[in-house]
């Protein structure tokens, strides 16, 4: 006679003794070509959220589809009378990429398929089967088998599932300001960031925010003819192309007045974590035809990447830039230009210093334009909360390697919202791997991510019990 | 009883007495849209050349009409028994610059009128009514009134009209070639340029020539996402960007290595008599909307327009230049860029100079191209000779002011092809004015200019007696 297994493990035999069931159950929503940016999918975008909405509600979730003027957020609820907290709200979306261009999948997008490559490794084929479906299914297919194990979850949770992350959501603001209340929760759980690699399980805990500018320089009223007017008339491309060059200095570093105030150093054993990681720049750079790292002469990629800000132009446009050649002198010269911000930098000062920056270089006969294209801080998530090291351990205890705390370059809106409007901070965990070509055709998921996916959400709402 | 009337004098009196006729012949030239570039417009074009082809043939010239690839070459000879030399070659163009946008125009381009402004100076309106029919006929009109008034021409003449220039003249070098021992002459007289102003007639003797590059910078093998990749990625928009900052140095002198090598210093009596031109910065850089000289702070525009060498970005693309905003770190970075040289410099050595300029300056991981885009050298023509100060001489004698040697900013490439190809300088003489709307809608040419135009002329073919 064996001991009766405790919840956690119950919980995660159901997991498995159901995985062929929950792979069905992905399938089915795969299938929906949920594609949110264009109108002709309307109805599918709606499927989705039905499709979710009755797995939700089968499960004994009190759900709620609310409809916004986009597509609609789906609402569930489940309280746990014996488990009074910490309550979790889980997020993640159900609409997926375009996939344009057809002709470069191997399959039929909507199609999802097993396919097992030459190393043995089994992927989900499918757009949206690491974004974010798969990633979604992970934490629902969590939940069934909790509820299956013991009858019900061992934290109350939220879960808010929108249709318009692939449209830049939105209708998300809004929504979270007018349901403040109904989401109120102690912590939140986002799915939609990748592992570290296909071993090693991470929390993403610092996002990059962002400062974009549009600079245009304007000096004569219109194109002049080079040979007339070309030395003794001021050009304007030469004016943004001396100011681009001197906004970096010989070390990489950037010029701009005050760019580093507030700039955290990162802890030593923060960074002796990253650099356990064994993140290479060869690799990191190899991977798109580079080989020297550019930037801070002094940071590694990895380090430059997550807790570093940078400058850099994104386009570029002066004069004739059609096929052969037109000798004018241009009337003006622009370029898009964005900054990644970390903690600590207020993304104003930086907007009003870049102005200050360009204006003390304008020449005589020249008017600057600025054209603002967002300006929101950089994240760093404090992970010495009992809600991060809980989770932290649970990933440990399901994955090879041990879970780490990673940083991403870009943003995530969500994180930023889910502070500003509901007070509450966003544990990221997610399962995609760095190779799963979202955004592209050809996505795909890994097999493993989904079953140990599975099991990893099982494992954190067990250990957020009294992480409150 | 008076005295005989000087053959000069006695052509000056045709050409006033025939004034309305000479505009007469003019306007039937004007009314045939000749447009070179549009082949629905051939037979025009062909019409244009026999109606030049027959006013010759009526004067007496021996005219003969040469297909081409392209549009014909009209190519008409006078001898005169007793007037041996020197022999003149007369070159200018019968085609024309379409017309577009139409509804910019105040009337039809090719009805040609005249009209009387509000400060009482006329006006011939068409398109090629400066460019190049006007000045054409003010030859051809020149030769009839001395034909008239003596039965011949003082000098023995041939005529070159061509009828592809506003298509590039892609004929014109094999023809020149193939026809040197036809066309050989002592010096060569072009009809398409302009006075310094209305009252002051003017000889161009200095054009500039032209070395064209568009660099391409690449680095990474596609598009990056900034928040990923910015900073330790190499941009190649901030290396372009710093490679053009450093092509100037802060007194606006051009830095690549060399490029000064062989360029003479004005001298003194041709800059005082550029002085003597009361060229005001204000007023050449006012009319584009500008105010301070840029380029070389110790020259004046003018000195830098006709004797100095220039290097200008022509256009710049880098990455997303779209509607809105893109975070991408580009694959790669060009530009456009020219250069106006001046006799003394080698065009072919700054365009090596230039690619080891960039070559030195590129970080790890980028590569250039170079593709070119012309190299022709400057040309600065021998004012001491016989011709030249006689036909200053003449044109002083016409006009309220003294003619002037001047130069332009640009090429006017039949200049370096007669050179090359027949052994001849060339006299620049025309009678455009700097408002006359060439290549523009309302096209004009001042009425006084045809009328003082044909005098000149005349003028001039009787000074090149003995002028060899």
């Amino acid at each position: 006679m064996t001991d009766k297994p405790s919840p956690l493990e119950g919980a995660l035999a159901a997991a498995d003794g159901a995985f062929e069931q929950s792979l069905d159950r992905l399938f089915t929503l795969l299938r929906i070509p949920s594609i949110s940016t264009d109108p002709a999918n309307n109805e599918d975008v709606q499927r989705a959220a039905e499709c979710v909405h009755d797995q939700l509600a089968e499960l004994g979730f009190g759900v709620t589809t609310h409809t916004t003027p986009g597509h609609p957020m789906v609402v569930a609820r489940w309280d746990n009378a014996a488990a009074p907290g910490p309550r979790v709200l889980f997020y993640g979306h159900y609409d997926v990429q375009p996939v344009d261009p057809l002709d470069l999948w191997n399959r039929d997008p909507f199609e999802p398929a097993i396919e097992t490559r030459g190393d043995g490794t089994k992927k989900i084929v499918a757009r949206g089967a690491a974004d974010d479906k798969g990633q979604i299914m992970t934490f629902i297919e969590a939940c069934r088998a909790c509820i299956e194990a013991t009858g019900t979850l061992p934290v109350p949770v939220t879960i808010l599932f929108e249709g318009e992350e692939e449209s830049g959501s939105p209708s998300l603001p809004g929504f979270l300001d007018a349901h403040a209340g109904d989401l109120k929760a102690d912590v939140a759980l986002v799915c939609d960031t990748n592992m570290w690699d296909a071993k090693t399980p991470a929390i993403t805990t610092r996002l990059r925010g962002l400062m974009g500018v549009e600079l245009v320089i304007k000096a004569a009223d219109k194109d002049l003819h080079s040979g007339l007017f070309g030395g003794p008339a001021r050009n304007p491309a030469h004016v943004l192309a001396s100011i681009i060059a001197d906004l970096r200095d010989e070390n990489g570093r950037i010029t701009l007045p005050g760019f580093y105030d507030g700039v955290s150093e990162v802890a030593d054993e923060v960074m002796a974590s990253w650099d356990a990681l064994g993140c290479s720049s060869d690799a990191f750079l190899g991977a798109v035809g580079l080989s020297v790292p550019a930037g801070e002469s002094d940071r590694s990629a990895l380090e430059q990447m997550w807790s570093r800000p940078t400058l850099e132009v994104n386009g570029m446009t002066a004069g004739y830039t059609g096929q052969g050649f037109k000798t004018v002198l241009p009337a003006q010269a622009s370029a898009k230009i964005s900054c990644r911000l970390v903690k600590g930098q207020d993304p104003e000062a930086i907007w009003q210093s870049f102005q200050s920056f360009v204006n003390e270089r304008l020449p005589a006969d020249c008017t600057a334009e600025f054209h603002p294209h967002g300006k929101s801080p950089g994240i760093e998530l404090d992970t010495s909360g009992p809600a991060f090291q809980a989770a932290k351990q649970a990933l440990t205890d399901e994955w090879p390697n041990a879970a780490a705390f990673t940083g991403i370059g870009g943003s995530i809106p969500i994180v930023g919202q889910f502070q500003e409007l509901l007070g509450l901070d966003s544990v990221l965990v997610g399962f995609g791997v760095d190779d799963d070509q979202i955004h592209s055709p050809n996505e795909k998921y890994e097999l493993e991510s989904y079953r140990k996916g599975i099991r990893s959400w099982v494992r954190i709402l067990h250990a957020m019990e009294g992480a409150a």
